[in-house]
């Protein structure tokens, strides 16, 4: 399917809509912050197209994407008579479009859908790969499926409305993309990071574009191959168990709230720690991470080590879920890394306690 | 995949159940009917394949068959630690094997699963295509997915314990596959009707085969073409009216609760009986049927007309859910039928109506 990257793409969904289906009712899926920008016009351009559209407008942020809110999905779709040949369209974050694609996925054995992704994350990272999925409350994304979309759009002009910390979180992934993948792209960004900051739609446009060829091109040789996927984890094992393990405290996570931007750069620099202590990454290229997260206002250090046994404990318990060993991606260079399973411990609890020291 | 049909597979479950897997975990569902005959042999099996079994008992009967029942499944295999390499095993009948076949393609953004059939329509209808699905209180397997089991094993063994009405409702859907499909099997089933309604597991055997053979068949045919999977819907476009119109009275259907396999048997009367009035089918096939279904047990008359207007809205209103004209299939000979989409409202009242009347 057709990843559209651009500007102003939104006036086009209804015909990316009406395209994917066999019949003319559409769900639009949204949440309330991005309705308050983008449904009018997202409106608007549907009913252009011919389509009748039923929209449900979902609380913003995670508590939205669970079974039951697809189960009120199901209900408003049934009761508006959508059909096999109908089509599903999500309109906001990764939040909506996980639920929107899920609903898309089970409602009638699967029906089409159109992602439109409003968030750089979305963008970067969603838009790509077709998994679609809702939360347990004990498990996120536990319940989901891979549902191709007929097409995403990733209008870079609705980005300019993004919160700050919202961009702050697409651009950990960004840095991410570049460090496990691409060096041109990790210049790019270093010498873009103001234009970057500003929501320049030129200099957006080229980002997102580079950040999805590479999650597209990892996904794809990863079908071919295997395994290839997991170095999309980096900054991840750490990170996932620094946001538990804030999130448990109700706390907060390098001087804010609790996001899974701030926990991946931190992730990242303990992971970019452990390669270092291990002379297999030099201090040089931890070092240009590190300024390039803190440029895009991520957190790159704490001002206590967190709990470094709960933390283990939490990355155990997350790995359990997947019966296997404990793996770590860890850079060598800016646009390579390596995939082990051998760090050990004490390895993770030095890095973990380079977070809350100098440097 | 593999269906399996014999006399005495159920031992053989752990073997597929270990194969179909990647790690030693796997979930059982089962209902509490089919628990009584079949857990134990079901989990000596699993355990002597060094499975780790967590059960599911669920209630019997289409009650169970919810996205709430879903849930419940998602949260036991979480707490058991079910992985991405562990297996889901259904059995049961068909409301059993469509969960456990749903709860496995949406765990984990799918996971792989068993059949094992226990009833003859799961053995002859739900072990092919992979459909798997859950009701929604308003739309029966409204919420659902395309999720092929890794095996299905349709042992005839298990369908000694099968209660009288289930094995009806099971013989309605292999008159049908004969009359849409294979004259030599219309004319086995009425050779040895007797043999299959004392359960003799050899004819069994060659039944499910054969029916199993003709259902893969026009589905495989089906995804070349496109449409011919609608030959399956004969008798079911009125059967399904009377269904829920008997529903709709808490009332009674040819003499019986009502069953699928009742509803089923008398839309394939009027839906014969529309072919018999155009002149497309002699009035010969349309009596062989009727002989064949009466020897099943099976309800072929009414004792009054049914709301003939309210059925005809009840087949506009399931229709309108797929937006398309009122099709029928409609017999020709014994094993090939036509597919129409220009029957009247009148020739529908007049087949209706002649279920009431004598002969």
């Amino acid at each position: 399917y057709a990843v559209r990257i651009g500007s102003n793409l939104l006036p086009t969904l209804g015909t990316e809509a009406k395209a994917a289906g066999r019949s003319p009712k559409v769900a639009l899926v949204t949440d309330e912050n991005v309705a308050r920008h983008y449904l009018d016009p997202a409106m608007e351009s549907l009913r252009a197209a011919g389509l009748q559209v039923e929209t449900a407008v979902l609380g913003a942020g995670e508590a939205s994407k669970t079974l039951e809110g697809a189960g009120e999905l199901y209900d408003r779709m049934l009761r508006a008579g959508l059909d096999r040949g109908s089509v599903v369209v999500g309109l906001g974050g990764g939040v909506v479009t996980d639920l929107a694609g899920f609903v898309a996925a089970t409602y009638m054995r699967g029906i089409a859908w159109v992602g439109v992704s409003t968030s750089l994350l979305g963008q970067v990272d969603a838009s790509v790969g077709g998994k679609t999925g809702v939360d347990h409350p004990e498990c996120k994304n536990l319940i989901g499926a891979f549902h191709q979309p007929s097409a995403v759009l990733a209008d870079v002009t609705t980005l300019a409305t993004l919160p700050e910390e919202e961009l702050r979180t697409g651009l950990a992934e960004v840095v991410k993309h570049a460090l496990i993948r691409d060096a041109a792209l990790f210049d790019t960004l270093e010498a873009k990071a103001d234009a970057i900051l500003a929501r320049e739609p030129e200099v957006l446009e080229n980002v997102v574009a580079r950040n999805v060829e590479i999650k597209a091109d990892v996904v794809m040789a990863d079908e071919r191959e295997g395994g290839l996927r997991r170095i999309l984890n980096y900054g991840h094992t750490v990170g996932h168990a620094l946001e538990s393990l804030a999130m448990e405290a109700g706390g907060r996570l390098g001087g804010a709230a609790v996001t899974h931007g701030r926990a991946v750069a931190l992730g990242m620099m303990a992971e970019a720690r452990i390669a270092q202590a291990r002379g297999t990454a030099d201090a040089a290229v931890v070092e240009r991470q590190r300024e390039l997260l803190e440029r895009f206002g991520l957190p790159v250090r704490l001002d206590a080590a967190p709990n470094v046994d709960r933390c283990l404990a939490i990355m155990r318990h997350d790995k359990k879920a997947r019966s296997g060993r404990l793996r770590f991606i860890l850079p060598e260079e800016v646009g390579t890394v390596r995939d082990v399973d051998d760090v050990t411990d004490d390895e993770i609890r030095d890095a973990l306690r380079s977070l809350a020291a100098d440097g």
